[in-house]
């Protein structure tokens, strides 16, 4: 099955222009880099690791705003006391599955450490969503030579989506899920600049999928349905499973704008209405954590004397809000439209979203010609 | 032109039962109260306080947990220190507009001075939303025995909607808005429970305005439009300013089941769900703060001994959840299908959602017959 | 009894030199006003009302960047959703007792309509303690003239200090307490900056008392003890009567640094170490609520364009930390030295802090000469 | 140099009485565990990691309510955002050095893994303070293995303090500092509790330095100092620095009684209490970072029905403060005069804290015969 972006199938989210390349990396100087580990032998691997770097990788010496948003907090993000408290970003971003997000953080370490050396920032971001269905998760298979692969092949440009690194075994809404990207372009008095999300998606249920409002997930035949499928008895199982049955989502904003700390954690938080809009509900066991920086300000690692900044002032925010909503919510169908079906460990299989089946319905709704 | 709530539009949300009044007074125990203020003479009011009164009034003896969430922080909801920090609401709870929650929070406190004397609980909670653009705010038109009134005449069973009590000079996706409820039944191993949301709406642009995914907003004629209306341009106004223009919501949430506080705080951020669902965004100049409690434990403010409790298992929440964010979405419709047009503070009109055309634009995207 | 400040006494609190009147009006612009209620008829009133007016009372059309910490949520501190989203401290902050929160709230919101039209900020910050042993609280004294009074007579200079505004009938560590300053002059590189403190007191059990870590509380003679003085059995209180039994503390934070509202949340969250030092715990029935606001940035409420603004990096607040712990203290100290014995509902009587004892225990411990 | 808690000095904390071992072991079931590792080839290694196992290692099956407080987040406590949502602690602890935090969080997954399988919980809490000052921290000493070791002989009864565990290349006050513990007996209507700190300090200014309010630090002969020691010139160094310069101190607060997890949250910020006496400001690169779980309720991991719990009052909690208070303050005492000098990376050595200086100083101040 010929995959493809959304709006390569008609569809369009919202009514603000995208960048570019309608990504994350419209935001200037944010890369994205992944490793995608799947092989069956010795164990199935259906997983990776995706790194979002800031500023071409210069984001050790030269720190961003951020804030962030949790949703649901049944899952893993890494730093958030350090950027509560500081409202920076100040290393590369990891994102990887669940057992690993340990091991992700401290090959950020380890790779500050070789090229920082002293300097090197030690509270680094990562975070995860739970692949242990398509996955055998438990055979620990991320090492931080991939990390380390992803942060060096990190780059500017069009961004794989789909099943590729952290995103590889995830699955959303019963579909096969996985990374997904999209971008706005926002224009307040001073200036241009670029909003871009990247998520990592994991959640969901079939019933609630929505595409720009049509209830998709309804009307999608069975033929999708993941295999083999028990109903996930979620009251009966230990949270841990229930992570496992209910899946997480990771968001993370950037722009080029010059906000604050604050205004970061305002940002973050709109990507709860992306993700409501898709029909997400932060279910009990889902780990929906958002996090937004900015890098219009310039915030030195080493610093003798006080700084400079630029400001939006908040009434200046609006459009940004619309924009986080809207790439929010147009990232995460582009994980789904961009995923491939994908048989692992037991035997699972996840569907991919049947292309032809959405554009039926979004005709039947008159949302398509 | 007649009003009705949305369900006798035939137009449902979501798919969990409603309670017999699909109101928050569902939830057994729990009364709303309204105080209308509508005159012209000496200066026009279109104004008034609703109260939600959980446990039949005894709420001052037997208390609830409680927990909030505040989407967007453009607004204000006092006692919010006390709930974070004991996880209880301990006396009723009044909604008013933004001039006057303080008189509101006043107000409470001599009623709890009155009918309990020392023993009074002094830290309530009152909430807020502008209607400056309909009301003349600044006369200050409500009195503590406005308050008085409310409590006193609150009570159980069917709710009022629309223009009454603190909704009556708000609006909402730039239609006449006001106070608007719903509830849900959810059932999980151990019991059945009810889910009620109470809203009071004054947030939105029309075109983000939707249905059930329906983008109603879009399609309505510029008929309904407010008089006058000027671009309200937001970037070049004060804070103060982009509250009127902008508006917020408060939404209250209650349920019998037996949660802690901190799942009453998860369901408080649900409400976001059905916020993002009809169209909002949290603009820079709304006040979206959402209240949840639970009355399933008893907390007496006088004990000399440790509490027995009972407590849902996190496990159970997804329906929960799930009825979260459908009451809010219907009792955000009921206040926009509910509320009629009002002409008020210099000549403004705010119309009403219009019925025939919220039925035709849902039957154009073939979703009603 | 003649009182006086602490320093007067030969006391001093840690090292940083304090400002010129070791006020909180050392911070350029910040002017104190106090009301202060005391009659016994019809009924007793020890009450009272302080303002705290950042700018010289412009801070409605500049603002100033803010933060808060709430230590123990027993109390009221209103304004604060706004706060934690904005970062924005936009009106005069007004301290007064726990039953006129809302009064106070109201008081601010007529005084901006009337100074500054449609254009005044509605959110204002206005904050309690509980001073109903001594004042006939419950026959809410305060009205809005007297806030007005307040604001209209803050000024900069010396503070008064101990029985007067919203301290006039406040204990702490039961003695007579109140309201207390203090400030320090901190030096980072770019430039120096002061930092003060001003605190309403109200809490605090004399045992746990200590004057720069001496245990003074303990050695100070019955003959101080309140009268008449019964066990506050507090476990068998309702949530409202620990509040009278155990009080509580508001702490103001203010500097003309250039810190961002993250900085001044890691500020107001150090008042909590001033509190320790003195004898404070938090306890159950206390509302200690601390806000921090910095004046270096100039936040224009009317907007058209980006603001440029100045930031010290995190690197530089050690010192401001120190200073806030200092200040905070001897804030707190102030309030006791200088608050005279009262006598006043239902005959009630708080002694002063004796301090003649006071300098008897600190030579005792080889800490004064 | 013979080293001692700091009862067998004759110095007491506080008034409540101890638990037999006067350590967080007291709380039942409550386990400590320590591998520590010292060598100096290949690389110089003086760190470790320490765990904290509630309910003799059953945590996983059966959770416990918890809640934090980030006094200062320079550092890093996995497993906040599950926290935060869920109030559960799922479990065992980990603390370690800066870097290899990550490495301590995936090695308790992998170890649930082989202990639990499918079942087990994967979002762990570990913690960290830098120890790169004694320690080749960027060695990367410890190992899955050694997590194991730690959690495999974690007991109860006393516990080893001092350069244990992860612990060991720390230093406090600018003396050698480490593990520590302490604990305290609580009675309230209903019953007697224990209340339990485990510290691992990495924080503090010698000048600061107070044991009982008694200002050690100033009085400490020079002697003492760390060698060789350059004004560490934090302004000038990047983030990653202050965290070597001026460490962190982890708290890990236990209690057997019957609190929800909003109560253990109030706990957990009491720990600044204890840390502000001693002379804990929180410095701009310290990670203060606190925990607090409570075992008294049973948390099946799998679950079925709904659950009965006890809940403490509120209004019985000031002891509870006060117990976490005075073991968080003794706690971090014995940590130092537990600790023995140590040398270490690069030749740096940290001097214990000298107890016969102590002990001369607390008599000179007249709080020791």
């Amino acid at each position: 099955m010929t995959r493809a972006r959304l709006r390569d199938l008609g569809i369009t989210i919202g009514t603000l222009p995208t960048g570019p390349y309608n990504a994350i990396t419209d935001v200037l100087g944010v890369w994205v880099g992944h490793c995608t580990l799947i092989y069956d032998e010795p164990r199935v691997a259906r997983t990776g690791v995706t790194v979002v770097v800031p500023r071409e990788g210069t984001i050790w010496e030269d720190n961003a705003f951020a804030g962030f948003h949790s949703f649901n907090g049944c899952g893993e993000m890494t730093g958030l006391p350090f950027i509560e408290e500081f409202g920076l970003l100040t290393s590369p971003i990891a994102i990887t599955n669940t057992n690993q997000v340990g091991l992700a953080h401290q090959a950020i370490v380890e790779y500050g450490v070789d090229k920082h050396g002293g300097f090197a920032f030690k509270l680094p971001v990562a975070a995860e969503t739970y692949d242990g269905w398509l996955n055998d998760i438990d055979a620990f298979h991320l090492r931080a030579e991939h990390v380390r692969r992803a942060l060096d092949s990190a780059r500017g440009g069009p961004v794989a989506e789909g099943n590729v690194g952290g995103g590889t075994g995830m699955m959303c809404h019963d579909f096969k899920g996985g990374i997904g990207t999209s971008s706005r372009l926002v224009e307040v008095p001073g200036g241009q600049y670029a909003v871009g999300a990247l998520v990592q998606t994991n959640y969901g249920d079939r019933s609630l999928f929505r595409v720009d409002g049509v209830p998709v997930g309804r009307e999608i035949s069975p033929a999708h349905t993941p295999t083999p499928w028990g109903e996930p008895a979620a009251a009966q199982m230990p949270a841990a499973q229930t992570v496992a049955a209910q899946g997480s989502i990771i968001v993370i904003v950037a722009t080029d704008a010059h906000l604050l700390p604050v205004q970061c954690k305002r940002l973050a938080r709109r990507a709860t209405v992306g993700l409501a809009r898709v029909g997400g509900v932060g279910h009990n066991g889902s780990g929906d954590i958002f996090l937004a920086f900015a890098t219009g300000n310039h915030l030195p690692a080493q610093v003798e004397a006080p700084l400079e900044l630029r400001m939006l002032p908040h009434q200046f925010l609006n459009v940004f809000f619309d924009a986080v909503g809207e790439a929010v919510e147009e990232a995460i169908l582009n994980a789904l439209t961009s995923a491939e079906t994908m048989t692992g460990f037991q035997g699972h299989t996840a569907h991919a979203l049947p292309l032809d089946e959405l554009q039926r319905v979004m005709r039947k709704y008159q949302r398509a010609a």
